[in-house]
């Protein structure tokens, strides 16, 4: 039954008994945290092996090179051989970076603020815009609004953005590009389509110096055996010509370990010269004992699909403890609606209209720590209040049971209270 | 007896001897590197147990963190301690970075350009200047290129840049920083004097907006009982209270391995501050299990030093090889001066004016690699074309023996063709 059917006596005598049962959780001192999509600490032992220096062998590469001294800008060879198969892209069209794919992203945009992407520099051209598909990645705003980029949001669907809206906007020559998750989105775990993908591969923006971060950070984090497929960007480029608009990133941040992992680049001919050539002004290369490191221990793709079970097999749980809760509590109510994803690090509830902001100020108050609400939109603001960005992995499942049933609790509560005006 | 003082005949009768010389090595198809400031095989050595996972522990740092998940953006504190130990100075003006403190100047220059030091972008400053003492290191240089930011040469003498030269210069507010190697400087293995060092603390700029980048990359690497000493210049400038003009960076690259060691920033208050908020856009941290395994095998300033001791043994029998070739061969003939260093990975020689690309070039024809001629030199162009730098680390010492000797010959001929016109 629908919580708008409930007369206003039904509802203050819900609200009243929703309170009673807040209040008793409030009383317990809990200290919860949902708000990152950080691997738990069961997920960290997984690969604790890789650290044993047998990986490392005689410290040679697989063109003799000696890992542990200088050399070797762009990646050991048998590291691009592994992500070549990952990411189905030449292994000349890749580069291996250090411990953050973020910093990749940031350093990019930088280069085009500085040095332009075949055009004007960037930050000479004033007004400049990005297209974000809405709800997005916090940190990804971030770095636009860092750099003084206006963001516009697009809407998205099951499919992936609103691909006619983009044609529309990018006639605009001020708008430079698109970040995006496209594979287990941030956070709704969706996955583009392969027509939303083969529009991507056609885009005609007006911008010759225009770019698309292609942030496949997910791209091999599935949580259940029906995996997504996720179209290749380069390959729907062959038909079209417009792989230079593509920048695309992954890491094994949640694959290994996060913050000590190893980042990747791949993209056209073009950019990675262009990029390389930054890069030996910036860098004296990367660390190659940790590239290294990885390789023989994470072997091949089938390795890494492996290693992968290892991790969903600790996340499905997680992620089935709140997709439960939120069956049991909220619905049927009209007051949420949330995604089911296959895989990423989240899940996305809607709440009633108006009520993200109240919904997570009363879980913090009962010790619940959500993601901020409005994180999920260009600079924190979500227009219609109700995204909230959850994030299973990091606590126990015990705690992540208890943290879910207070959420489901503020959810009702704030609704009912928007509604009772 | 000088060169210079030989007669006509005298000299072509030497240059056919000479020559004749040159010509059997050139027979031998030999390959000799002495460009890079690479450490040799041997040291790589020394390093490999701190590869032993017993250094890693429980992965828990001092304030209880695990090392293997995301969180803290600016070195773990058993980390920033032991830098604070060697640089001498407090841990919360110490930042942690990854494995190369050239991407930390890199990264601050762009910083600069982008969003300024305080002031407007200096990209927005049309025509902004550097100074670079001279001779310099080639990659601070191709930095400075790659902004367009215009270099001027600054002589040194054996206490380090003329600082006369460079108050009259900073009197114009387009001169926006300088950037040295302040001990054992790279190439010439000078250290500062105190009084270079308080001159620095006391620069008055015309530009509010001055930065002096400090690179103490050689700050523990003595290769003889007889140490430099460099007067700590944030302590200087607790006098003058011009502690924001410096930007003070170090790493582990020659301590532990190349491309895998740790990079530190040391900096002011305010400087720290920008610079964080940076980093928390730019990433998610650096490789904290990196830095574990550094403290935990280096222990502390001693436990450094003793490693350091290691390496010199292996070095200073190969800088005393360059400079007991040197002394015999080029001594008293007026036609070349070199540094004696205590400390660095490099000797400076000075050629016979106008003879430092001629050598280089014969020298690679018999082959023997040095780095380029002018490369000590902003834009590669060393006015009086005579300064080498020698590289006396990665070959083996009887490569190295080999090396050198062609290189004196290469030195004569040239200087004598010269002479001879």
């Amino acid at each position: 039954m629908e919580i708008q059917d409930l007369s206003r006596e039904q509802l203050q005598e819900r609200l009243a008994a929703l309170t009673e049962k807040y209040n008793e959780y409030k009383s317990m001192g809990l200290k919860l945290d949902m708000s990152r999509g950080k691997p738990g600490a069961d997920q960290l032992e997984i690969t604790n092996d890789m650290l044993d220096p047998t990986f490392l062998g005689d410290f040679k590469t697989s063109n003799g090179f000696d890992v542990r001294n200088y050399g070797i800008l762009d990646g050991i060879p048998e590291c691009k051989k592994l992500f070549s198969e990952i990411l189905d892209v030449a292994p000349e069209n890749l580069i291996v970076f250090g411990n953050a794919s973020l910093t990749i992203m940031y350093d990019y945009i930088a280069q085009c603020m500085i040095f332009g992407a075949g055009a004007e520099p960037w930050a000479a051209q004033k007004g400049i815009k990005f297209l974000c598909p809405v709800p997005g990645y916090d940190r990804h705003f971030s770095i636009l609004e860092h750099f003084g980029i206006e963001m516009i949001n697009i809407p998205t669907n099951e499919n992936g953005p609103d691909m006619d809206k983009i044609d529309e906007l990018i006639k605009d020559e001020k708008v430079k590009g698109i970040i995006c998750v496209p594979m287990y989105s941030n956070p709704t775990g969706t996955t583009y389509s392969d027509e939303t993908v083969r529009r991507f591969a056609s885009l005609k923006p007006a911008a010759k110096d225009f770019r698309v971060i292609w942030d496949n950070a997910y791209c091999i984090h599935h949580i259940n055996n029906n995996h997504d497929k996720l179209l290749n960007i380069f390959e729907a480029c062959k038909e079209t010509g417009n792989e230079d608009y593509f920048i695309e990133v992954t890491s094994t941040s949640k694959v290994t370990f996060p913050g000590a992992g190893i980042s990747v680049l791949a993209a056209s001919d073009a950019n990675i010269r262009a990029v390389k050539s930054r890069m030996t002004i910036q860098t004296i290369g990367y660390d190659k004992i940790n590239q290294l490191r990885h390789v023989n221990y994470l072997k091949d793709k089938a390795g890494v699909e492996a290693h992968m079970d290892k991790h969903a097999a600790i996340l499905k749980p997680k992620f089935d403890a709140v997709l439960d809760a939120f069956e049991k509590n909220l619905a049927g109510k009209g007051i949420a609606s949330w995604t089911n994803p296959n895989g990423g690090y989240f899940i996305s509830l809607d709440v009633y209209e108006g009520c993200a902001i109240r919904t997570v100020a009363l879980c913090k108050e009962a010790g619940v720590t959500l993601t901020g609400a409005g994180a999920t939109y260009p600079y924190g603001k979500d227009p219609e209040d109700k995204n909230i960005r959850i994030a299973p992995t990091f606590p126990s499942r015990d705690e992540l049971c208890k943290a879910v049933e207070i959420l489901c609790l503020c959810v009702e509560i704030s609704a009912i209270e928007k509604i009772l005006g």
